[in-house]
């Protein structure tokens, strides 16, 4: 099994671990330090090595921040997780403030005194963060000092090495383009930039780049590594030898010069000598990085990581390839639908259940890689926290009579899946129906929709939201988020989100996922990934337009559908897509699955 | 009457005014020139005394530059523009450009010459734009000169007058606040910025700030002026002595100290020299402004207008004015459509005629003090040229058979109106009924949209496409424009289109103004002013949410309607809508209006 539902955090750590480190700072001449979630490569998830500010204060979220001063200390954390941090973090110590209202950057203007030296790990903040917090600094007269060395990892008596997860590649028949020629393509926008090299931070962007895949952290098959890319010439991959095999080495070798991460800065360093301008993503590259290229003469280059836009934009045997997954994954999740519904209406299930029999059916498909993140298993009032993750103590049984939210997804190497359907457990009431058919019309109406080329996530994310506006109701997340190959669940630039800025184009996979969560009743959300694709011209059209091919394979509960608030042209979509559903699915379902689908797809 | 049809534009005199220019730059040793259409104020209405574009190239539309050097030359204007440039400008003296594909910026950095001189008039250029400009000719290795006087000015001959239009009163009983609240309120705004004093540029702002009207330009009743306000103490206002009656003089002069618009320049160098930061918006102020506090030793503070948001959210008197003047200018329209429905079928009315009555029509109410913008009155393929103005030379027949589009609006001491009717002329076929349709279900969709606080145009604005879109079409104009209270037919900052990033509050003003264009065929445009406010509470939803309340009243073209294409909630807007308009303009008319008036607006 590829999760767990152990929930080890201590709160009490947080006033020794805070001690320790307060008296390493004193001992650099340090007033303060900043300790973010964040590793090197700026990703969701993080190593247990790199788990800084999980070490330092018990938050295990997925984003944060601890700022440490000598008497006063505070961590922030966003509107996700302003009940967990309360339960994971000793508030005597680390008062909680949130992120977006209460920033780090105007904590520390109040806090900071003139001559103050506050200290922070160059690695681990973005060159466009560093710019936020040297403001700050140098607005209160204090200052800001880059370390090599965290003052954490001096004092974390049982911190655990970093990962050596093995690296794999990932073929052709897979990947549909040789790395060699996604490099020069790579190459070719360094030179168009003016740059001499561009650096890459993002494991992701060297997995796809290069045709490999990795294992160093949860539910993504990413090797955390650096890259600096040449104009022309071979790139310089920078990891950890002990994750390549030899096999995999001598294919590597083949496009790469290969180091051992500690050579990274000194190959930075040789660029800034020749007086290189350096690509880097002031979004995603460490401060370190800027300044080991800048100090030694060189100079930047500041352009989004080049890597993003093509890795987003999937060609056809990876679209081949996420549809089989799809059908595949659906088959295994239309598996455990049929079992929960024989299940649940006893009452006697509960989350980690369900979550663990959802897992048991992918696996059986003998080519399960992992799940692509830990499942959100939400009974009764838990469905209603956007981000749960269920352990064993919050573990609730799903109660009958309420509607059970589960989001969870795959990797399989041939495609990432992520699917949440909103289940129906015994009667539902009419209130019930009402707000899981304000969902579909939601989801429906970015299914269906058509938009020209250049239309971005953000022009089509109100569609998701406005019948649920219309009846006063909303929810607090994006729409969508940007789906990678046997990679990331969550990539960008691609989203359907108010922050959505990227033009949506052909070969990009999205999540369509309106959800409304009553707080303290339940959860509805209902997820489906999409394919951006030519839309089929029509006739009286006169501009091309684009438009969504649902990829995942799954019915949506009929039991909690108010047909009467559906239009002509919604629940024709939503026949349709049954029928669909029913069509691909039963040719791999056994019969008595194949009769419960027949009955879960009848057209309404 | 308010407007005229005449058309002088003569692109013969493109060449000797270029010349008489690039002898003036020679005698003042410069190599090049840009002349923008904007004035001092950068409005959307400039006065004859400032048409320097026109008068060099003869291009009389509403936005562009020119770039002189001495042997090239452009003019650079946007997608509307791009037909009529051609029309008015010799493109052997001035090739044409597209002012966001081809723009200024590349054309100068293509063409400036190491060591070269670039002239600009200081007071016409804003902050931001002589950035991007001193960007450009620093890395062409060129010299961005500011200059005192415009060198056209010295050799315009005939160079009209500046105008000297009275200024009248906005007394209270129609602005809602008194001038010397206002005055407070953006002090306090000043102060919060960390402020000694706030230039204001924009004559509208100063117009709102005072309670004054002007008529310095067409259409939009603002006095040509500038103002300083201090932190504290009174505002100054720079303002042609000649528009001030005694009696407004002497108003005036409890709120302001008053001096003529030469003395502007020496107050903000007397600010520079306390050494006072002064506060002014880089997207409108003019870099001769900035120069002034900044060479006399004071600094900038850039902030948005602090006028514009103020302004933008009408009071409880402004909205009681507006829709008292959309009842009145409903009923104005009204006659003219029953009118129309009796003599256009004939196809002897041409696009001048329609207009000119529409304008008797509202004329006759009494109380026109202007019209809003010269009427786009569209027959057949003229009605496809978004930003059409029919002129004597343009002027066609009506045809039957076709829709027309006539987009018009008036100015009312209580309130501006802006509304566009597509217009059945003859039987109309079913292609032509399916776009009208299609159109005005975007409007629909605006119209009953309800969101949450916070929400920006630009996400509302895919509701207005998403049906064109569907069926392959879309229009090439933001959905909607903010309104102002007897002031701009068009205002920001709140806008429904993709750059709308401003959130909607209530007491905006907005049109809602969906279109279709078939290119040389006919135009579609439905267009309501909506008035963004708090919406009734729905049983069971928990956010309160905005609305809009629709001001304009006048009926939609029920024989341009596919009702099919219709779904139950549109129908029953429509029919909602039409026995309102009904019910509050049958009062206002004669029986045989009301009777062509029943049948407009019966059920569907």
């Amino acid at each position: 099994m590829f999760q767990t539902y152990d929930d080890h955090n201590d709160p009490s750590l947080g006033a020794p671990h805070a001690a320790l480190l307060r008296a390493e700072l004193k001992r650099l001449s340090l007033d303060g330090f900043l300790i973010p979630r964040a590793d090197p490569h700026q990703g969701e998830y993080v190593p247990p090595s790199d788990c800084r500010l999980q070490w330092l204060t018990g938050f295990s979220g997925s984003a944060g921040m601890a700022a440490v001063l000598g008497e006063d200390a505070a961590i922030f954390v966003d509107g996700r997780y302003t009940i967990q941090v309360r339960e994971q973090v000793d508030m005597e110590v680390f008062p909680a403030q949130h992120l977006i209202n209460e920033p780090v950057t105007g904590w520390l203007s109040e806090q900071l005194k003139p001559g103050q030296r506050l200290g922070y790990d160059a690695m681990l903040h973005t060159v466009r963060e560093v710019r936020r917090l040297r403001d700050v600094c140098e607005r209160a007269g204090a200052e800001l000092v880059a370390l090599e060395d965290n003052p954490i990892d001096a004092v974390w008596a049982d911190r655990p090495e970093a990962p050596v997860g093995a690296v794999s590649l990932h073929p052709e028949r897979l990947a549909g383009q040789p790395a060699g020629e996604k490099i020069a393509a790579i190459q070719a926008s360094v030179v168009e930039k003016g740059a001499e090299a561009c650096v890459l931070t993002q494991p992701d962007s060297i997995a796809w780049l290069l045709n490999i895949r990795g294992s160093d952290v949860s539910h993504t098959p990413l090797p955390l590594s650096f890259a600096v890319v040449p104009s022309s010439g071979k790139p310089e991959l920078f990891i950890d030898g002990r994750k390549l095999s030899n096999a995999v080495r001598d294919e590597l070798h083949v496009l790469t010069d290969i180091f051992e991460p500690a050579a990274f800065r000194s190959s930075l360093e040789a660029l800034g000598k020749r007086g290189a301008k350096v690509m880097l993503d002031p979004a995603l590259a460490g401060q370190a990085i800027a300044d080991a290229v800048t100090r030694a003469g060189g100079s930047l280059v500041e352009a989004q990581d080049p890597v993003l836009l093509p890795k987003a934009i999937k060609n056809e045997v990876e679209i081949a390839g996420t549809r089989a997954a799809h059908l595949r994954d659906g088959a295994a999740y239309v598996r455990f639908l049929c079992w929960f519904d024989e299940v649940a209406p006893t009452g006697d299930l509960d989350e980690i259940g369900a979550a663990e029999k959802l897992e048991q059916f992918r696996h059986d498909t003998g080519v399960l890689k992992d799940v692509s993140f830990d499942t959100i298993s939400g009974a009764g009032p838990n469905g209603a926290i956007c981000h749960y993750r269920v352990s064993k103590k919050s573990n609730l049984r799903i109660p009958v009579g309420r509607p059970f939210l589960i989001d969870s997804g795959a990797q399989y190497e041939d495609g990432t899946t992520d699917i949440t359907r909103t289940l129906a457990v015994g009667p539902q009431s009419a209130e019930m129906k009402r707000h899981f058919t304000l969902v579909l019309k939601g989801h429906i109406a970015i299914s269906t929709a058509r938009f020209p080329d250049g239309t971005t996530g953000a022009q089509l994310d109100t569609l998701a939201r406005i019948d649920l506006w219309k009846a006063g109701l909303d929810f607090d997340h994006g729409t969508g988020h940007g789906v990678g190959s046997y990679l990331g669940v969550h990539e960008g630039p691609q989203r359907i989100a108010k922050t959505g800025i990227a033009p949506l184009q052909p070969g990009m996979i999205l999540s369509n996922e309106p959800g409304y969560y009553p707080a303290g009743e339940y959860g509805i959300r209902l997820e489906n990934l999409e394919l951006v694709r030519a839309a089929t011209p029509i006739e009286g059209g006169e501009r091309p337009m684009l438009g969504f091919e649902t990829l995942t394979l799954v019915p949506f509960d009929l039991r909690l559908v108010d047909r009467d608030l559906l239009n002509g042209s919604e629940i024709a979509w939503l026949n349709t897509y049954h029928a669909r559903v029913l069509a691909e699915l039963a040719p791999l379902l056994d019969d008595k699955t194949v009769t419960w689908l027949e009955q879960a797809t009848e057209s309404i």
